[in-house]
């Protein structure tokens, strides 16, 4: 068994409206200096493999197929045994 | 300059419909042995401080009053100098 761990973030080049609005309400709360917010998921789950080599190529289908968007998002993979 | 590096998790016992619904389609695509998708956020941001512990308190400040829905999630923060 083993622990997938997925970060997606947003391209460098993309705006990120929810991270703006992160910005403007940090302003609001009277904390100074924070800028450049930027708004990934972080999805844990489990993959069932009978080496970590095949469960890091379903982890990596499941990756590309449904967790990240190509067109704007990058996604970085961390397979580990449980 | 810092770099802030948050995770914002949904508390193991709150049940997760994103990360369901995420396991049902990883079915769909035919990939087996997906199971306990748990969906969070990843955030990172710049904070301005004189020190990293001055950084760090603003960016906790951060986590605890905007990011993360103390009730139902928990937060775990790094702060990298940049």
């Amino acid at each position: 068994m083993f622990l997938a761990k997925v970060h997606v973030t947003l391209r460098k080049s993309i705006l990120d409206p929810q991270g703006k609005a992160v910005e403007h309400a940090v302003a609001t709360l009277g904390v100074v200096g924070v800028d450049e917010v930027r708004i990934g998921k972080y999805i844990e789950f489990r993959v069932d493999g009978k080496s970590e080599q095949e469960a890091r190529e379903a982890a990596e289908q499941v990756c590309r197929k449904l967790l990240a968007n190509p067109v704007m998002e990058d996604f970085s993979l961390v397979v580990e045994p449980q």
